[in-house]
């Protein structure tokens, strides 16, 4: 294969942030290596962001500058189009699909964007002909869309879940580390830069949700389905949950986990995918995962389990998904970007969480007086909720609560449900309870 | 894309062991959605195998038999291969040559082959324009050649290296739960299964030694270079070796590690490849893989550290990797198999083990009398061995033998082996020297 007569991958790159100017630079510092494993030279022909005049620290002089990036799309002499503007809607959005419609391929880093608009991109990317590809939008540099995609690819997926935010699992493992609270950690994290000032999109789920519904999509051929996420963040926790879980053999990690049930006869599975904070057991692989790191396992029916882990976000990782995606384009992959062609996705309707089965974690923070307990065990008796057992801090917490944490015998989500709707509105409660899943090994 | 138009994929499969029959299970257990993900179907038409009457299992009554392999790779309606024969030369060897001399695509689970023919396999494949794939020759159902290849072509991988022998480290792992000794723990692990009975090439590192010197050809972009391969295998580690790793804060792995460093000007840089148990600090994720498992970490200049861990042999998994490349194929995949063209391989120098600097553990059993610490220090003084802590077992073990085991501070490994050579022959010493390098995190 002689690599003179190939052309040249033409890009366009639209946004210019810490990835954009990861990508340029990442480009340049390994062209020669892209060049032999893409068969082709990737040439950055024309780039488009907000600011001309901001500096990046990256040389963007060989590139034409375009300030309309739909514009920039249409340009003869670009190939493909790298979209890292970011934001579900408006500019990226209407990028994509300009792009698309003129046959060019997209990559991009948005994993709001495909979360919510996947389904109809991959349907304007099959029209066209064009490449759709998005590596960067799942867990920064770690290649589980590919993984997935290709790699699991003649298995029935049992299960796929993981640690797919990093700022709250840089939160969870310090909060672990220092036995300090949620509002301190995030303070701190903030300061660290390893948490938005802004920080909502990640410690409420919906960043891992977005990720979630995108993994799921792939690994169970479904028209992605982001709005059926149950999607609960990790600001509940409180150091003495860490702690009691400590006691019990697991560590709280932020989960998002999908996986299947038979539907009623004649009709698809129906599809469950829940980001919420989970138990998980110490010796499974995912407690060992800290910091800002990100990790998926997938489970199929031949391979059993597989772990994908590695950085989940930051400019060289995201750069180097990008990079990896442009690479398979140059190679000649044109295949579909949810593994099976988009006429073939199916519809699958969202399975009741409160059917499933398994052990619970329920921690509740009551008034120090007496009767209490009594109502705690009443309502989950009253609920079918069998307790394999529960634990009173001696000690009552700041403002006399005291903390009481049951663990459930394996049975119904729904009934522990029930329980809490029982206690709501307890005046014996001190604040909201809080219900984490016990992570099946 | 719609997929009654594209022709089937027609498959002959060579070799029907447990592997064999698994892809035969496989491709007939989840046809559907492997149709869906491929685009086509994957029609196995004729098989091949040793006996023709053993019952494996699996239906074979709708393929042709042939008894001659080479005949079979041979038949106009086969356009790919599936070597699951094994045996670096002879009838595997064979049959991969003359498959890809026709022009027919070749997917093969044979680490040995690969190792040792991988390069003139790659060009003859180039030469003809077929498929060449051995997804399922290193670490099982693990998508690492993909990952390598694929998810982290962008990058310039600094360091390969990981857990490549199920064998060694279900039974290192069971050394450490149990506080048995190498034989007794190999002998339960042969009873139940985890081991061969032949287990040589397993304990001797030489396995993992095949699926290293892949994974470094395909990540440096080098020729493959098996015969360079620096290898030492288990059976000399005692549990008293796992304890003091254990007080030290370390496991004991066998950790195949593959990096380079800089030639002399003008030349290409120099390959270091070595299959050596080692001490892994109890906080990096290798020390935390148990059991029959594989686990490989990939670092590269942008994405960072990445880890593919899984199920490293075993029927489902392996076919899980075999279909995974069919799929690959019938998609149109027909890129090089190590990531960049045969003539643009590059050969590499091998580095010498002896510059590279590192910790070291070292452990002598001597005779429990005066004089022998003397002796062990004025030999490590000599080499220019500067020692960071040293522990003398107070006990004396079975036949009186004491164990003194080093840990050298940050130096050149050249002096570690010249110390160990100033000990040779010396009668204080009751059994060979043991040098374990300590993995940089």
């Amino acid at each position: 294969m002689s690599q003179g007569s190939s052309p040249p991958l033409r890009i366009a790159l639209a946004g210019l942030g810490t990835v954009g100017a990861g990508v340029v630079r990442l480009l340049a510092a390994n062209a020669e290596l892209i060049t032999a494993r893409a068969g082709r030279r990737l040439e950055v022909v024309a780039v488009s962001a907000r600011d001309r005049n901001r500096d990046r620290g990256v040389d963007l002089s060989g590139f034409a500058w375009e300030d309309d990036m739909v514009a920039m799309a249409g340009r003869e002499d670009v190939d493909i189009v790298v979209e890292l503007v970011g934001g579900s809607d408006g500019p990226a959005l209407n990028l994509a699909r300009s792009a698309l419609a003129a046959g060019k391929g997209l990559v991009t880093a948005n994993k709001a964007m495909i979360a919510h608009h996947g389904l109809t991109l991959a349907e304007a990317a099959a029209k066209s002909g064009a490449a759709l590809k998005f590596e960067a939008a799942v867990a920064g540099g770690i290649p589980v869309v590919k993984g997935l995609r290709e790699g699991t690819s003649a298995n029935r997926v049992a299960r796929i879940y993981g640690i797919l935010n990093g700022t709250c699992n840089y939160i969870l493992s310090k909060m672990e580390e220092s036995g300090a609270d949620f509002a301190e950690t995030l303070a701190e994290a903030q300061a660290l830069g390893y948490a938005e000032a802004d920080p909502g999109f990640d410690i409420k789920g919906v960043d891992a949700a977005h990720k979630l519904a995108i993994l799921a999509a792939i690994g169970f051929g479904a028209k992605i389905d982001f709005a059926a996420v149950h999607c609960e963040g990790i600001s509940a926790i409180r150091a003495a949950d860490i702690a009691q879980a400590d006691a019990l053999g697991y560590v709280i990690r932020l989960i998002g986990i999908a996986d299947t049930e038979e539907g009623a006869t004649g009709k698809q599975p129906r599809l469950l995918q829940r980001v919420r904070p989970c138990l998980v057991p110490k010796h499974h692989p995912l407690a060992h995962v800290s910091g800002p790191t990100n990790a998926v396992v997938a489970e199929g029916d031949f391979v059993g389990r597989l772990l994908f882990q590695g950085a989940g976000a930051g400019d060289g990782p995201t750069a180097s998904a990008v990079v990896a995606d442009l690479i398979d384009i140059a190679r000649g992959d044109v295949s579909p970007p949810f593994s099976v062609p988009v006429d073939r996705l199916v519809q699958m309707a969202p399975a009741d969480p409160g059917d499933r089965t398994g052990r619970t974690y329920l921690r509740l923070t009551v008034a120090d007086r007496p009767g209490v307990l009594a109502e705690i065990a009443t309502a989950t008796r009253d609920a079918g909720v069998s307790i394999e057992s529960l634990i009173q801090k001696g000690r009552p917490e700041e403002g006399g609560e005291v903390l009481v944490a049951l663990v459930t015998h394996e049975g119904p989500q729904r009934c522990v449900d029930d329980a809490v709707a029982l206690l709501d509105g307890s005046d014996s409660l001190t604040a909201p309870p809080l219900v984490m899943p016990i992570l099946k090994a």
